[in-house]
């Protein structure tokens, strides 16, 4: 598999701020595995939708799940075009003028159709990935589904083919005039960080929670350099 | 202002989970102000695009805001309609089985038609908000807007009136039969907390962070209880 990303589309080329635009797989999958849930936005009735649902990229293919009974699947899963965004938040760029405000962030734009997942292995990799996804390892961990809840779910598979990276780090960039202000200007780096476990009520004395749970976090929080 | 909410319509009722879907103002307004930004969804051509960006709420209007010669806000502002969706994650659920894996999260969507500022006291007001919505008291410290600054800014509303949210508290909700399993169950809190304050490489030596960026933290982080 190429690194090197398909050439940009009209859409996915980004042109506010063009120098902040990835088409590299590299950062592409580094944000898409990093965060823990996306935006999928689609037509229905030519009418605009977006639901948050959960994620997971494998290899070339990004997957989300639901229920059978959803009506954003049933929308979408007879070749339905999606716009499948995620977004992470880096920090709140602060400048002196007001109008160079910013945000640090790494997002994704994904286009394509979905093709709701029947193979049966493919399935299961996907719905393995998924719980792994959240919680590296955690398929291990956790009773797999059973056949019945494997009816109850349906998977969509949304080829990575069309999409494209946004990514703005770094200081503020206040227009040479202001910088004689005696306003603070700079970043403040924002972090998404667990607290401890809380115990389900059910759970008998003495199970504690394993290691992938009191060490959690997030893979490759490691901001693309521009 | 009535904080009952209207009515959900077929389209911003909670089908999935009904029980997670909330109609009130309090909720829906709590979960604007908190999230730092939104995804907006809109239909250009046919097909579905999304993009991350600020928001901000005042009273029963979303604004958003972006360059005047912005793809997106051209493709919207003359009354197309969007569906603004913002979603803060509180947990993840980790079940005993894969299929009660879960997260707890807070969302809302608005769907409306967006309108275009142009009094100049609504925008000026808006972007006032904006920049305040991101760190409570910034606008009295930067300098705000000049005129071409104004002139190269489009600022959307967007009216609160077609708008719900869904919530998930609590721990895993396993079947009975599960119960006895050795996993552990329970829930792992996430947090969006601030790091340490980055200068930016022009400030004069001696220009402390304000306490609003040394002492920050988002209003309101608590949960809505079900």
């Amino acid at each position: 598999m190429s690194h090197a990303g398909p050439e940009p589309t009209e859409r996915t080329r980004v042109h506010r701020h063009p120098e902040r635009g990835f088409y590299d797989r590299e950062t592409i999958d580094a944000i898409l595995d990093e965060a823990l849930f996306c935006h999928v936005g689609y037509v229905e009735d030519g009418k605009p939708r977006v639901i948050p649902t959960i994620h997971v990229r494998v290899g070339d293919t990004v997957y989300i799940h639901g229920s059978s009974a959803s009506h954003t699947l049933r929308a979408i899963k007879h070749g339905g075009e999606v716009c499948l965004v995620t977004t992470l938040l880096d920090g709140l760029v602060l400048a002196r003028s007001a109008f160079s405000h910013s945000m640090n962030y790494r997002s994704v734009v994904v286009y394509g159709t979905a093709r709701e997942v029947t193979d049966p292995d493919e399935k299961w990799a996907a719905q393995k990935a998924l719980v792994d996804h959240v919680v590296p390892g955690r398929s291990e961990q956790a009773r797999m589904p059973n056949d019945a809840e494997l009816r109850q779910t349906s998977i969509l598979a949304i080829y990575l083919e069309e999409a494209s990276a946004k990514v703005r780090t770094g200081p503020p960039k206040d227009d040479e005039e202001d910088l004689g202000l005696q306003t603070w200007a700079g970043v403040l780096p924002l972090y998404t960080v667990p607290g401890e476990p809380v115990d389900d009520p059910h759970l008998p004395p003495g199970l504690a929670p394993p290691p992938n749970v009191t060490g959690y976090r997030r893979p490759n929080r490691r901001p693309t350099s521009t």
